[in-house]
């Protein structure tokens, strides 16, 4: 099915953001792969949301036996046993694609699969570009059509193009990589091959694993716990790795002195049990909390966190403060999706649809609550009220980042300046937009000692773009 | 939704088939024409039920505002009043897909819906190029991707190529024309206009019809009456016709002296109700039945012909044989497209299924049965059983065509060599076969004077193929 | 699922009009029955599209090891292989059901099933009691609850009520039809029993079939053909058929000598090739026709028939007229159930997206148009129009029924009197409205001779209701 | 849709267990209440996912103007806006249904709907009675029939029975609860009364909220939260409340001196943030770690709880051994209910899809890991496996309530005997087969401490069962 839509005419992508998972595995073995891609997208899935797809293959059979299926929903949605028992191979890749707004209709699942002059080839792409009107223009004036709006079918294009004078499609893709701008974490399927590419900046994050004769890259390194599979290292920025049927060879040819990972995967986007980078995210959040004590300590009697984005931090608060570390929330794990929008009289009502107060735990008490943003406040301002009801005496706001203020152009979704209270409001307007007793934000100095990394993309919040 | 497919590689192309309907509609007062498309697809069902698109555009609007919604499935099963509500404008394309066996989930619903230099283009395409493996590889060659295994996709290319050189999507048409082999109906929507081309050798029907400031354009006229249009002519083989808002223009340079219409349009596949190349298909099915009656006479009570396929030529047998034209079978109308397998016992509960005898008619009779073919002869002989069974006292089986013995390469869908009971069994053997009492085709000599041209593609009947 | 559906209070049951279609079979042998009542039901499908439902139990198994499924919509759509695999069996029982206006949604699917004190029991029904609300109101004082509105819940409290005093189900089942008035088929399927009723004034259908060691019973003998079976007899009315292992037991103590049958099945309601007491449907109708053509001659070229509920009437009217008989209209197979609505501008689209006109053959000709009935006009005018745009000269309908007037009471969907063309205006006036060249239906009188039946009932057409 | 199913004959309701829950509203003041009871459903949704169900009515209205919709899934899947807006009404239920092993396919959503004596009446029922085969008998002998195999339809026929005879439908329910034995919570919504019941025994909870001018009732008080409202009172074991237009009025003549209230709500079952009996659920858990932090002390580093079933005890466990509370697992929230099982090869594939280990905190740790209990031991051996693998140096199991011996007859769905490890293995054998490194439970003699109640049953504890 291909749901209404409008297609866009080229030159227009400005809008258009990705931030996305992907997960490639080749078993040497022949051992069946579909089922553990199906775990490591489950495992990708806070990464996207909107919708995923797995291309797969047989290296023993014909060449270009490739499968391929794709949908909106999530993994567990899209794929079940039977749709599973038809993905048939041993070298496959997947990708779940995440939710930007209004966008969760268009034709753009992943892996986008192909056909070129030598045979089938399937991509998964995390990114986004940002030379991709110029791109696109190069190519639409030599003739080229396109049937998606995606970053991903120009990388193809760029590819096929490039094929057609190399000897290899790795060296294919280390011409194509000289011509992307942007951050972006690829793979690649060929009929005999998987080829990653981490972006020279290393603004995505991608990871090598290994599971007996099978060799996998990932997004995260969570994906490799879920299917059994060790982590061995990070790709470096600019690295294009081949695994073939016989070998792992690295090219570093594109690789670069300066690097611009992105912060936000330590704050936000990435599982708290993945390592990026050599960098563990609980670690970072942990630290964040420590940072974020010492710098803005409130006289409270318990620290909490908004589950489940601040939970980490809160610990660390906590444990730097010597005060204890409460659950104070009770979530409701049925209520994933749902789209009953709440009455106008109560506008809380889908706050409380998914979290309620432990009462006794916060009657009386004066609290830290700690998580890693603040978007429009809603949410916040909701729970503060929630917990003054029950009893909360006092709620001392910590906020494990630095305010959002400028856009991201690299493929992470952060919500437009007139949406960010934050754009437009000092820190003490939004402390009494959201009822809080006193509010503090992470400082910007300490983003690199949270992460543990000096060469950090940090644009969001300084707006100091790389390049 | 992408159904799980396998991809297939450049130049795997001989065993596509396509056999479709195309219907297209610019209303140049600005009347919303999306309804017209789904009657005008509906009436051209017939010619396709595997799968169905509509693209549409609003003329007055910005440039490039198309939607489009394609699906697996029939008219009305894809399309109902909520999603035609959101299909908006005045300019519209839409194409019903023929089921080819063991092709039904592949990603090849119609029209084709992409960006080029010049914006959006939909294109929707009834035929089958000849050519197909060395266009591809050209196209390969110079750094193309594939994302379909359809024709219509190198007709795009082709297109989008020419336009970067052209300065008229016409122009480009035309001259991508010159690179077609094959027989093809062609409709090409641009953001202003629409354009129509039907291949030289007139293989593929097409024609034009007007309502009121509406031009149309369908494979067959019945669509015309479907949506209270007038049919106006047939498009001339290799004409190209480009509506815009103002004008209606021909270009005739691509039309050649030598036609080859396919005369399986008048025996089987067009509508009973259409109009084809000047012909009306009733009138020249009634002559099928003349004409066999004078070559295969019966010494019968009553004539009668296989719902639905056979009742036209059923009539004119009668007439001609000054016999009674008699319904011999009710059709139960609510089991279209089941898929239960009757049991092995009972071979003939799939026709039993869907016919059944009226025996008061048949009972102690002498019966020409008509149709217009004979495939596997599973279900004439089914039927003929069912007609004994119900005391019928002879069968004489007569076909309104010639048999089938030679493969179609041009988009009809005739069965394979080894599934025509024809091709390896001569008529006396299929007679016994299926149990009539005699049997007897259609001569190949009386196709012309059938269908009223001379100027016909034969070659499934004859093996002598236009070039 | 169970639909949205407003739950009626007892008393009110005056609106719920029932028709529909039963099947039953009892494979002695052993052997599976889902598959044939499937077939079976898909036969009787003309009967009933609301919804339908199959119930069925292994005679040789423990008792009450019965399994059922049933749902809205159409045999095909409700069950597929995996289903049908699901219900399995020797003994069982299916039903289509009718759908009356605006009540498709209503949790009202049959079989029935339930237990009560011997265990299990299954029901399908096919008829209107007249006595519902005192039945219903005599059982609501005694305690009962109702989950349903239907008649047959009632008629299965009767018989678990009675079967708590009396030896054998079958006894009970006569008990209760003492207390039933009105028309009724009934199925009541026990562990280990069919038992089959016919109500006394034999005002539905129902008879008896065979095939090797199986006993079937039906609605109509048109299912016995789809399942391979022998038609034995018609049940007479009031006569009570149990069919056990080893024998099958005919009980005639409710039976009486005055029936009403309802004359409604031979013109329009029974399929074409069903023999009902002892008079073969065709035969009905083609006297029909033949009857109308003796009173009502027309000076005609052609005569043809609305498809398909006038076709057989045609045929009788051209025979006795002596006038050719032809199809005039191409019927869109694929348009079976389409919910779009025309547009206000051309109210004829639902009839030509339905049927066009064979141009060819009623250019320039008067036309003998038959029907069996005309409702509320829309579709013959529409038709009369159609007919006329293609150069028809004259149009002479000719409807092979009397008016309706009256209401039925019996369980046939006879529309409401306001929306009755008949009841409001004379025959001169529907022939002005409908835009014919003259009009005329067939006589009362008439009615006994084209049915071969003396004892029916005609209440529709003259009021005159059997007690 | 029905699904289908066996109809199960009388007497054999020995394996039907119920655990659900229950929610009702009336809104005085006539504001619409759908929505209402779709959010306190949701909050619910933890005692029931199986199937869910709204009926409801406008008390203003005609009488028995009742909608009702139900159907398997979660109320999340089963309702959005445009069904809630098909709910019309101030006056309505509903229930969420708990899947029973290889039950989830029965049709036994609630409420149950139907017609009796004075018109509609819905009835939603957690809790399963000890004498339903003597009442069933007791029915059936009486001539009853039975639509479905839930106590819910008994105690309708009984309401309907004794309705008959007595002049409030508040009475016949209190003649009804004198032949009920077992546990419930009972509400019956009849066109202008809320009626709600709980069992004499209080097995089941059951409590009063209030919101303005409406009266609310449900199984837990987190229900009222969820819609804004205030926790009123518990309602009494044995109490009857009616809630009508003007007044709401307690019965109590059911109420008696002993209860037996279930121990299992505490440990289990209810949610964290509900208040049972004058008792916060969060209290409970925590004293629960505390307990056995005190007879179970281990030499650790670290506290943690199995998500989220162990979180509150080992907070309770951590602050009574003065151990750190940490987080040590990530939990999947988008695997929520997923069917692709794992391989062979990796048992633990299920688990490691849903929770994944926290390295840092572990590594190198002694855990004490809390749960609140040990069904096979196959979900806590994985995750002490995973923990293991990541660097923990010992893991101590502490479960915060005793081992599971018995069989509950209340309708509380304790795993069977055989499923149970610890009804055939000591405490040392399960620590051994699940690989911890120290495993103790919850005394007895705790569980009234723990719960802060002292009329409690533990029978599945200690096999005494109140009578």
């Amino acid at each position: 099915m291909w749901n209404v839509q409008k297609i866009q005419p080229i030159g227009n992508s400005s809008g258009v953001k990705e931030a996305c998972g992907v997960f490639g595995i080749y078993e040497r073995s022949g051992i069946q792969v579909a089922n553990d891609i199906f775990f490591g997208l489950c495992a990708l899935q806070h990464r996207g949301q909107e919708a995923c797809g797995i291309a797969i293959s047989d290296t023993e059979g014909t060449r270009d036996n490739m499968t391929f299926y794709k949908n909106l929903g999530l993994v567990t949605e899209v794929f079940d046993h039977r749709r599973l028992d038809t993905l048939s191979g041993n070298l496959g890749i997947g990708h779940v694609r995440y939710s930007t707004t209004g966008d969760n209709t268009r034709e753009n699942a992943q892996p986008l699969v192909l056909n070129y002059i030598k045979g089938t080839m399937a991509l998964a792409h995390n990114g986004n570009l940002l030379n991709v009107d110029e791109l696109r223009q190069e190519l639409a004036h030599d003739g080229a059509i396109f049937h998606t709006t995606t970053d991903s079918e120009l990388i193809a294009y760029l590819i096929a193009r490039a094929r057609v004078k190399t000897k290899s499609i790795e060296t294919a893709v280390a011409l194509t990589a000289e011509k992307l701008k942007g951050g972006y974490a690829l793979l690649i399927k060929s009929p005999r091959k998987l080829i990653a590419m981490r972006d020279p900046l290393g603004l995505k994050p991608l990871c090598l694993g290994k599971r007996g004769n099978a060799w996998l890259v990932a997004s995260e390194s969570c994906a490799f716990e879920a299917v059994g599979a060790q982590f061995v290292r990070d790709i470096k920025p600019g690295e294009i790795l081949t695994i073939t049927s016989d070998e792992i060879r690295s090219d570093t040819s594109c690789c670069r002195q300066t690097h611009a990972k992105c912060v936000f995967e330590y704050i936000y986007f990435a599982r708290l049990d993945s390592m990026i980078d050599g960098v563990h995210v609980y670690d970072a959040r942990i630290r964040a909390g420590e940072l974020l004590a010492k710098d803005s300590p409130a006289d409270a009697d318990i620290v909490a966190g908004v589950p489940d984005s601040g939970l980490a931090a809160a610990r660390g608060y906590a444990k730097a403060a010597s005060l204890p570390f409460e659950m104070i929330f009770y979530k409701n794990s049925y209520v994933g999706r749902t789209f009953i929008k709440p009455n106008q009289e109560d506008r809380s009502a889908g706050v409380r649809m998914k979290l309620s107060v432990l009462k006794p735990v916060v009657s009386g008490k004066r609290i830290v609550l700690v998580d890693d943003s603040i978007v429009r406040g809603t949410t916040i301002s909701g729970l503060i009220r929630m917990l003054k009801e029950a009893g909360a005496k006092e709620v001392h706001v910590r906020i494990s980042a630095p305010p959002f203020l400028f856009p991201c152009y690299y493929g992470t979704d952060v919500p437009s300046n007139n949406q960010l209270i934050a754009s437009s409001h000092s820190t003490e307007e939004i402390r009494a937009m959201i009822g809080a007793d006193s509010l503090a934000y992470m400082k910007l100095e300490h983003l690199s000692q949270m992460s543990g990394q000096t060469d950090l993309c940090m644009a969001c919040f300084n707006g100091t773009y790389p390049v």
